[in-house]
Parts: structure tokens; sequence; C-alpha cells
């Protein structure tokens, strides 16, 4: 959390944090340390053990003091004007760095972050380095810091998750109310069948009722579509009863805090197979959800995950490792992300490569899921808090296969 | 254009140019030369000359062959899989590119470009430069090229342009219907004042109807809120009628395509004053349309709309210029910017400043306006192309004060 700063800092032996960016938008390291949605971006100095200065275009002087920096400057403080005259813009705001630098009378190294376009970020730190500055590389110090979340930011990701979970249940109550002709089709306006592109007009129109962002694309996979995590659904698929319907959404809010829910359904019967699949499913999410705390290393639970469903006689990724085949078969994706400011911050990813050791604070999804080539799938995902001894589970809505 | 990629790599002595990143959402070089969505991101490689390639997760090939590049491979063909055990994921990732660039022979330098996370671009380039490869810096070479725009861009733009302008219409259709109180307040539901907020949900709504995205916020400023460019409209500011509103929307498309259009307007009657800024912008944004065209220096075009306003009796930039105070008062900011995969891509802005030559092809807001502090603004905002002797207009609204 960003109260560990300084520490991470420290514990890395970088003196001076510098974070750029021409906006917080798409830019989750900026977002994160100025705490403050900034339209056209800025520059964050943090020297160890000192106050933060924020750099911004006057016009975002205003809103930038809402966020966590309280020493906020605008360019123009800085001769900004005069040098992008003689400079062009980009040399200029490097020059404005360098001279805030010299103000705050840094001493040391400096580290650059924010997500930038490369050849700006190697003109940077050759600028910085021609100015005298020795430079630090460290390419995720920040998200180190955002791994583990405080109140306010926990507090943020479940009111993006309770907006998340009235678009779903808006979602699967209009699905409800559609009529079902003779074969199996859900029927929409006019008596037409009813698309997933119909349904995805729906999902966006909600979304947009609960002001949330979802840029990346909702998943809804009928059938043999589920059964490839990464299939959105085809736009034309109709939607059919008795068939499993994977819906996975993960929306943002302006701020930039994500939530991520997954649920699998069947519009009325499902198969004994769909149900075997479904109740191996939850069950291996209920033990993740039980063994799930502070101090356990990631890889130790997606171990024991991999074993609790390959007990059931599935394959999972210790199948697969090492035989160099590609997963399509039974569990074939990580356990789940960490999620915040991004979809894929610390802990990155609860895999059996994954190195890191669950702290309190984190908040990851725990999304297990099996599937069958040209069949269907099944996933169910949740995103939880990991707390002392437990955890947190951020997310409720029902587990019901048949609706 | 891309076509354009190999003569602008030739120019500046780039003989490889490397475009990485982790996803095409909110990376617009990636997304350019990819010409695809790719949700998780890879690494494109092109070899001055020689076609590209580009690497991609597995289950991101086959979409990513819809794109601009015919030789999509995988992470694994490389070795992926057994690297990353090793060296964790991004180190495998450039080591990946390593081996993509010794199996493709290159030779000569190499340009790493995409927007990143700046550590990792920095690790990235010590990674290629102790596997002995020369980096040649650059920092907005895909910028130039996607400076113009072929007919595929251009239409695309065009799309999004006809859906935004429906939203536009669909939400002044929507305030005419509202009722209007003894108070000039228009009414919503149940007789209740209508907000910013208010109409902002609609517009959200009316956005996910279209399928498009507005992540960065629509401005509806009413009054003299509409007096700061910058305001986006209090959500809890009465809309009124007989006073001016500034509705500024700059959605784009989930490929990544932006439109940008203002329009100023009356509900009711406007004032003389009103009147006479109104008037003044549309000519003086109708006498910028006049003199676009291929070959003018984008500053010339913004030097001789400031004299017409100034001649009018406006401040402009040129009033301010070299006199360090902040421009308040009339019009107040750059004329306009280049728009495509971003709102703000060469010729960034059409400023006193710009060195930016206006070319066929390029895409550009002209958007004049005018802002009395603490009483109202008025700006009116259209894209168009640049062509040979003249420009084409991708906007269609009407321009009328009082509706």
């Amino acid at each position: 959390m960003i109260q560990d700063l300084d520490n991470e800092l420290s514990k890395v032996g970088i003196d001076n944090l510098v974070v750029i960016g021409d906006s917080t938008f798409g830019n989750p390291s900026l977002a994160y340390v100025a705490g403050a949605t900034i339209i056209r971006g800025g520059i964050y100095i943090k020297p160890v053990g000192s106050d933060p200065m924020l750099i911004v275009g006057e016009a975002d002087v205003g809103s930038t003091k809402e966020g966590n920096v309280k020493d906020v400057r605008s360019y123009s403080e800085f001769g900004f004007l005069e040098l992008a005259e003689n400079l062009g813009m980009n040399k200029a705001k490097m020059e404005v760095c360098v001279r805030a630098l010299n103000e705050l009378n840094v001493k040391g190294n400096v580290c650059i972050a924010g997500k930038v376009e490369a050849g700006i970020v190697l003109n940077c730190v050759n600028w910085l380095k021609n100015k005298g500055f020795s430079i630090s590389i460290d390419e995720d110090i920040v998200d180190r810091v955002r791994m583990t979340k405080d109140n306010i930011e926990i507090e943020k990701i479940q009111n993006v998750g309770r907006k998340t979970e009235k678009v779903v249940e808006a979602t699967i109550k209009m699905l409800l109310e559609c009529g079902i002709d003779r074969e199996d089709n859900l029927k929409g306006e006019g008596g037409n069948p009813f698309t997933v592109g119909d349904v995805k007009v729906f999902i966006r129109r909600e979304l947009a009722n609960q002001n949330l962002i979802a840029s990346l694309g909702t998943i809804f996979a009928i059938g043999a579509e589920g059964a490839d995590p990464h299939n959105v659904g085809g736009e034309n698929t109709i939607i059919t009863a008795n068939v499993p319907i994977i819906f996975d959404i993960f929306p943002h809010e302006v701020g930039g805090y994500y939530f991520d829910t997954t649920r699998t359904f069947v519009i009325g019967k499902a198969s004994d197979k769909v149900k075997k699949s479904y109740m191996d499913v939850l069950e291996s999410q209920e033990f993740a959800l039980d063994i799930i705390k502070s101090g356990e290393p990631a890889k130790d639970i997606m171990m024991k995950v991999c074993e609790f469903l390959k007990a059931k006689g599935h394959k999972t990724p210790l199948y697969y490792s090492k035989k160099n085949i590609t997963m399509t078969e039974g569990f074939t994706h990580g356990l789940g992300h960490g999620i915040g400011l991004t979809l894929g911050e610390p802990p990155e990813l609860i895999n059996l490569f994954s190195e890191d050791i669950l702290k309190e604070g984190v908040v990851t999804t725990v999304e297990p899921g099996l599937y069958y080539p040209n069949e269907f799938g099944v996933r169910l995902e949740d995103v939880v808090v990991v707390r002392k001894n437990t955890m947190e589970n951020l997310s409720s809505l029902p587990k019901e296969l048949e609706i």
C-alpha cells in the first residue's frame, strides 16, 4: 500500500522515484501515486523519506490536489512555456523535471516509472544522465507497492464489485424473461433469435447505468465457445437453453479500479457431465478460498487446487507441465490474478511458477475452470482480499448452475 | 500511413523497429503496427525493407492474423514456457525477442517503441545491448507514421464520427423534450431539476448503444462552467434554458479509433453577447476550414485564425504570448489536435509553436473557442482530413446556436 512506498524504495536502494505520463488513464503507476485522475498527466517526484511533489498542467492543478499529493505545482512555475518554445514539449517536460529535482535538492539516484512510450523513457533517462543524475532501474517498483491494498482501495474495488454484480443480476433477470422457441433458442424482440451481440448491447447499457467502463470486452460464451477460456463469444451466436454459458465481466470505474467476476449457468437443465464439472469447479473454488491466507506462497495454493482437481479426475497444469503441449482440456489456466488499478497487478498470476507470497491486503481473483474442447467450459470467479488467517470474499453473487 | 513505415525508418537510420506492450489497449503504437486488437499484447518486429513478424500469446494468434501482419507466431514457438520458468515472464519475453531477431537474421540497430512501463523499457534495452544489439532511440517514430491516414483508417474515424453524432443528436432531442420551470431550469423525471449528472447518464447509455467508449469524460458545461475549457461540468449543476451549453464528446471504438466533436447551443434564447461570440467562433472556424490544405505549416493556420479573431476584438494566444500570464479570456487554446488512435497524435497541437506541416491524410480537429471568465464559453469543433488543395470535413452536425 502507498504507506509502504518509502520502505520499498529504501529496500532496493532507490533514492528518488519519478513517475511520468501523459495521463493517469492507462497509466496505473501514475494514477496510483497521484491518487487522482489527471487527464493530461504529470510528473511525480518522491525523494525517499520526504513528501512527494506533483507537477501538472495548470488546468489540472485543482483536481490533482484532491489526491494523495499536497505539493501540487504547475509546469509554468518551472518556466515551461519558454522551455517548450526552445526545446519542444517533451524535452521541456524533462527539463521541468530536472529543475524540480534541483529545487527539491535531491541526493542519490533516480528511478523512472510510469507507462510511457519507450523512446520518451529512453530520452528522459539520457536527459537526466546528462544533467548529472544517476539512474536506478526497477521495472515494477510501483506494482510491488500496489500489491497490497489499504482500506480506501479495497472500498473502491468493492464499490465497483457491487455495481458489477448489479449488471450481472440485471442480465440474468433479462435472460430469464426471454421466451424460448422449439429449438431451445432464446427469443428477443419480435420473436427473433436472441444473440450474444444482443446481450452485449444490454450489458453495455447496464454498465453505462452504473458508470462503469468495460473496454476489454466481456466474455459471454455459449456451449462449445466456452471451451476456450479466451473466446469472448460470437456476436451472432444464438443464446440457447440447456447449455452452459460462461459470463465473465471485468469493468473498471473512471478512477481506474477494476472488478472481475465469472458465473457459469444453464438456462434450463444441465446435463450430468455439466453438473459434475460445475460441482468440481465449485468445490475446488471453495477449497481454494479455505486455504488462502496471508503468508501462503501463491504457487502452493495453485499446486493444492491442481491436486484437488486431479483427484477428481481432471487434467491440470501439473499434467501439462514439461510436456510442451498446449493445455486444452481440464483446468488449463492459472487460479487467479491480482486486481486493483489493473487486471494483472501482483500477484500477477497464481500459477505454478509464481514467486509471490500472499500478503495481507493482496486482492486477487480466485477462478478455477474446467474446459472440454468442442463441448463446453465451466468457470467461477470471485475477488478476495487476503487477510491474516483467512480471506475476505468481495463477491456476493449466488452460484447456481441451473437458472 | 503504415505504407510509409519503411521510408520513415530509413529516413532516420533505424534498421529494425521493435514494438512491445502488454496489450494493444492503451498502446496506440502496437495497435497501429498490428492493425488488430491483441488483448494481451505482443512483440512486433519490422526489419527495414522486410515483412514484419508479430509474436503473441497462443490464445491471440487467431485474432491477430486478421490484422496487418501475416507472419504471426506464438511465444511458445520460441521456447517461452521454459524461459519463463528460468527467467520470469518479462525477461522471458525479452529473450523471445532476441531469438526472433536472430531468426530474422537482422542487421544493424534496433529501435524500441510501444507504451510500456519505464523500467521494462530500460531492462529490455539493456537485455538487447547485452546480446550485442545496438539501440537507436526515437520517441515518436510510430506517431510520425500515424500522422497521415490511409482510407481504411479514415473510414474507421468517420464511422466513429457517425455514431458520435447520433449520440449528440439523441441528447439534444432528449433535452428539447424536457419541460422548463419558471426559473428556466430543465425538468427531468417527476418534475425534478434535470442535472448534468442526469444528462451524462443518458449520454453514457447512448454511447453504449453505439458500442463507443468514452473513458475520458464528456464535457457538458453550462454557462460560467463553460468559461473554463477544461471544466467537464458539475454533476449537480442544473441544466438551464437561455444559457450557452458546451457539449464536447470524444469517444473511441473498441479498435481504438477516436472522434471528437463540440457544439455550443442555447436551449431557448441567447443574449446578444453570446450571439456575437458564437458568430465570431463560427466564422473563425469557417475561415480556418477555408485555409486548411496540404503543405500549410500548422502554426501559420493558427496564426491566421488568431489574427482573424483579434480583428473581431478578441484576445488570442498572440496577445498572451511572452506575457507569462495565464490565458483566461478570449481564444485561450490551440486550434486543434491530431486524432486517430489517440486524441493527441501528430500534428499534436495546431498552435503557435507547432513545427508540423499539414500533409495529405492528416486528420485533425478544428476547434476555435471564446471564453469569458464567470460568464460563458463558446466552442465549435469539427474533424477534418487534410487533402491536396482543400480539406474534407468528417463532421456533419448542424451548427445552430438557439435550439
